[in-house]
Parts: C-alpha cells; structure tokens; sequence
C-alpha cells in the first residue's frame, strides 16, 4: 500500500538560526518520517545562496525537496503592518500562499510570530465564527499531556476570545488526545471566582452557560498544567506565554543544575551508568522541544508556529507536529466540532455581559 | 553579649491548613533560631480553643509566645471591601494593629493575600512615593537568587507602579543582596523593544530616563529569570503570580517524575544511595518551601505573606525571612534608598508620557 505523500511548506528563513537549523531539522525528521513509513516532501522558500550549501551539507535527498528561491525575508523584529503592506515577496508569505494554492497541506516557520499570525490569517482566512486564531501545543503533565492555548498569539485577549479558545482547545483536545469529553479551565492567579482580571471572569460566567458548562471546572493556577488538573488550559495570549516560557525555564534551569550536582560529587559520578535510563526518560519527557510547534488553531488552513529559538531537534519537532495535523485532518475535526456550536448563543451571552456593565 | 529580641505578629487563622502548619511552623523556626542563636517572641492572634491544643501538641515553650484570644478570623475567599468594613477583630486586622503600636517589628499571615496588603496598607502605611506596595522574594537561578516583584498583590498595573517597583526592587537587590548597582529587567513576553503592553513599554521608557537607566537591561523573559539575566525581574502582580506558580509548578513536577522514574528503574533504585547527595543538594535549591515568604514591600512596617497552601516547613521559612527583614533592618535600608529618588522627576516622566498618547 502506498501511503499518501504530504507536502510541508517550510519558511527556511525564519528563526535566530535560520537557516541553518531549519535544514538540519529536516534531516532529523526525515530519519524519523523514514522509520514511521511517512513521505513527507518539502517546499522550501528561501534564499537559494544560503540554503542549498546547506542541503548539501545536511545530504537532504534531492527527492524530498523542491527550492524557491526567495530572496526577500522577514525579520524576527519586523512590525506586523509594515510587513503585511511590503512582505508579499518574502519566504513566509510565499509559503502561507502554496498552502492556500493547495500546494502544501501545512506551512512551517520558527520565524516572527507576530507575522506569522497576520499572513496566515490574511491568506487562509479564520474558521467560522471564531474572530482571533489562537497558538495551541501540547504541555507534558504528571500523567501525559494536556493541551493549552493561546501560547503567545494574542497579546490583549477580551472574553469573546477566551470563550472561543475554550471552544477551539475543547475541539482539538477531541481530535488530538481522544477524549469524548475534555474538562476546561481558565488560566488565572487564584481558583476563586473573584479572582483575576474582569474579562477571565467574563469568559468564566459565560461558559458556565453554555453548552461547554459540563466540562467547565472554572479557574486553574499555573501549577494546576502538571497536575493535569484539566485537560483543556485556556488563557490569555500573555499569561500563556509567560506560563509557557517560565515552565520550559524551569525544566532547563533543573536539568542544567542536575547535570552540575552530579559533576560535582563523585559518587554521582560513579553511579551515573544506573541513573541513565531514569534520567533521559526525564529528559525525553520534559525537553522543550519535543512540545515544540503550536498550531495555530482556527485557520481554514494549517499553520505551525516553530520556537524562534528551537535547536534542529526541536524544528524536527515542529515538523512532526505538522505532518500529524495533516495526517489526522485536525482542520477537519475542527471545523466539525465547530459547526456543533452555537456561535449565536454565545453572542447573546456577550450582548448581555455588555450591558450589565 | 545578649542579642535583642525581635517580636513577630503572627496571624495564627490565615492560610488553607491553619491553625495547624502555623503552630507546627513555629516548632520548626524555633530549632532553626535556636541553633543561629536568635531569640524570637510570637505573639500569636488567633481562636483560643484551636490554638491552644496545638501549642501543647507541638511543644512550643511558654516563654516564646503570648496567644492573644481572637474569635474572629478572615477567610481565604473574603472580600477586600467587606473585609475592611467588618473584619476589624479578626487576628490579621490586631496582627497587624500590634506593629504598627510597636508591640512587634513584623507581621506575617498565611491568609487572604488582599485583605493582607490592604490591612498592611491602611494600619502600617505606604512609604513616601510609593503608590502600592508589591509582593517581593527571591527566586532561584543557575548561580545564585534573583529579587522577582511584584508577585501578586496588585492583579492590574500600569507604567507609574511599574516604575515604583523597580525603585523598591533595587532598594532591595541592594540590602539583601548586597549589590552596588543590581541589573533590572522587566518581565515581558519578548526582549524586543515593541513586545508585550503598552504598560511594560511605557514602564521601560520611563526607566530609560531615569538614574536606574545604567542598570535598566530592558525587557526579559520568564526563561531569563533562571539564567540570571538581571538581579531584579520587575513583573505586574499578574504576570508575576503565573510565573512564579509556574516555576514551582513545574520544580513539583520534575521532582514527582523523577522519584516515579527512580522506582521505575531496578538499576536507579540500587544505586539511588549514590545520588542522594546530588538530589538533595537539588531538592534544597529548588523546594518552593525554601522561598516561602513574600515582603509586602513599600510599606513603613514589615508585613509579610506565606503561601496560602504552605506546609509547616514552608511556614517556618517565611518566619525566617521575617526575622531577617527585622534584623537587616530592611525598612531602613529601603527607606534609604527611597529618600535618593527623584520622585518628581518621575512624575515629570509619567506627565509627558500621558500628553504623547
């Protein structure tokens, strides 16, 4: 049986160490799609001058990747305006372009978040009914994974948000984890009612009266994600991101400390052979980048946002997570899930919550 | 020679597991001043008939404390307002009445962290400058601790608070610390110059014109905070809380996975004597216990917050650093340093920010 092959559009520009890494990533993750019985084939957008030594170098086969030469690029500290009014040229719009031409299935970047957003949105288009996409991963827990969102995609979030992030993250956690009934919480500082900002408290009453109200266990606290409290995190864009890049700091600050305690004492040393297999299952568990690539979710197109910051393993990462959204039609599942909302009710909620104030 | 006896108010209802972890707290705080040679005196407020039994449960000396009968407690999900109105016998109101009439140098709760900073605010007053006090402590890093503030007393900041913490932050870095000229960040979702809200970016224009400009490295991450990129994180309460949560969130977790790992693994287990050293060495650094204990700092009295789920260690901890804001004469030093800071300047600063917008 042939399997069917899926295409990835690649920005191979974007990112601290682009191109280099974004290469050298395909490399790992063609040993990984190899093994998995995966064909996987890659657009790349580019700078050819830059790129192809590196193809050379990383042995990339000449079957698995077509090159567009893309001088133009987009800078990690590009403003989203300017680039949306003179970006058309650049790797990343070509490549949010061969998604919505249905050339690829999935556009890749490690590049400008901001940018990312805004060309995917332009170009793809928002699902129905949901006005802001949001970025959605998966975070290691206690006893497996929970999803969270917005990782970083909308800076200020209003209640009309968060209810639609709980809606979206309800529907990917279906498609993704499997789970009939995923049970939800809103990222906040206290788990009481009265705690937090006015628009989680917003968010919170409306949900409680809609169809989502079963699964809706209402405020968690940052250290609820690895109690795996719920399996749905929902939060603002800022709040998520902190929580996020304070979660991977943590894991690395742990490691890099174990690792110097260890050096530190002889007889860790010594014993160091009997610990490798509890250490690297701790490693391979909690390593930033086996959760790198967050979707971003509520798109009429699949768009994965790599770490700027992500090593080679962490943009194969990225890569995989792509392939798995393509292969599980998660834009399907969404979508389906999506059309069992009643996006009119929620509007009625919002309209009421305006007018008691 | 004989040291001085410091007194500390202690509000014995405050906190999920009070009475109990607070007496047990005092148990342990005493065998650690004990052997450094302090010589602490609790006045504990509290309800007589659950205290009482307690202090014989776990032994605590008749000399070292007075238990000033007090029925009337605030619990954890009270309102500030109503609190403030009505809840004028509880033990967190006398606690800290007992400061302010110089019956005792700190005042330290496990409770309601709003009623405590308002209670603070309004008996013991706010220094000269400053608008709002924040919640300040250290935080573990790869080489040492770092000042992180505000962690949770104001949930909505704006530039003018930003500012007055980062003052209070590098009073701080400077009395405990013991830094001439502490490096201050504050804590954005991106380091570059257009990132995160317009608050932060007005906060880090203000501070740019300031004296603290030298030392002002500008935005950083919540991944810097373990890699000790700046001696002082300034943070608004909220994002400063999710942070915070989430590193200890996340220490819990890798701990919890690691000992699950350990008993997973034959070989882990037998050699587990020769990691030992390693891991305790780790579980000293990085236990949230051992950070237990915020300073409301801003105010003309010491008043301190323990985590509202603390364990006796964890409340033992926050004693300490109450004893040890006491004997630092924290109150002095940052007063000191306040009197050196143009406030009008800043004023000045904030005027000309709000004309531009």
């Amino acid at each position: 049986m042939k399997t069917e092959q899926i295409i990835l559009a690649v920005d191979a520009m974007g990112g601290d160490n682009a191109p280099d890494i974004v290469i050298d990533g395909i490399r790992l993750a063609l040993r990984d799609f190899a093994k998995t019985g995966k064909d996987v084939f890659f657009k790349l957008f580019g700078d050819e001058n830059k790129v192809k030594p590196l193809l050379a170098k990383y042995r990339i086969p000449e079957d698995k990747y077509e090159l567009i030469h893309t001088p133009d690029y987009i800078k990690m500290d590009d403003k989203v305006a300017i680039a949306l009014r003179s970006g058309k040229k650049s790797s990343l719009w070509l490549a949010n372009e061969a998604v919505k031409r249905g050339e690829a299935s999935a556009v890749v970047s490690s590049g400008n978040t901001g940018c990312l957003m805004a060309f995917s949105k332009v170009i793809l288009g928002t699902m129905s009914g949901i006005h802001r996409p949001a970025l959605v991963s998966l975070m290691p827990t206690k006893t497996g994974v929970c999803v969270m969102l917005d990782l970083g995609a909308n800076t200020e979030c209003d209640a009309r948000n968060l209810v639609e992030f709980a809606i979206m993250g309800d529907a990917y956690a279906k498609a993704v984890l499997k789970i009939g009934k995923p049970s939800i919480g809103i990222l906040n500082i206290g788990s009481e009612e009265m705690k937090g900002k006015e628009e989680l408290r917003q968010a919170s009453r409306i949900l409680r009266q809609t169809a989502l109200a079963e699964n809706f266990v209402g405020f968690v606290e940052p250290d609820d994600i690895g109690k795996n409290r719920v399996d749905v995190v929902v939060a603002d864009g800022f709040s998520g991101n902190i929580a996020l890049k304070a979660i991977e700091g943590t894991a690395r600050l742990v490691f890099g400390l174990l690792k110097e305690y260890i050096k530190g004492s002889l007889l860790a040393k010594i014993g160091l052979p009997m610990f490798i297999p509890a250490l690297k299952r701790m490693k391979n568990k909690m390593n930033p980048g086996r959760y790198n690539g967050a979707m971003f979710i509520g798109l009429k197109g699949i768009s994965i946002k790599s770490h700027g910051g992500s090593d080679a393993f962490g943009f194969a990462n990225a890569l995989k997570v792509s392939v798995d959204a393509v292969s599980h039609d998660l834009k399907g599942c969404i979508s389906t899930q999506l059309d069992n909302i009643n996006f009119d009710e929620i509007e009625q909620r919002l309209a009421n919550e305006n007018e008691q104030k």
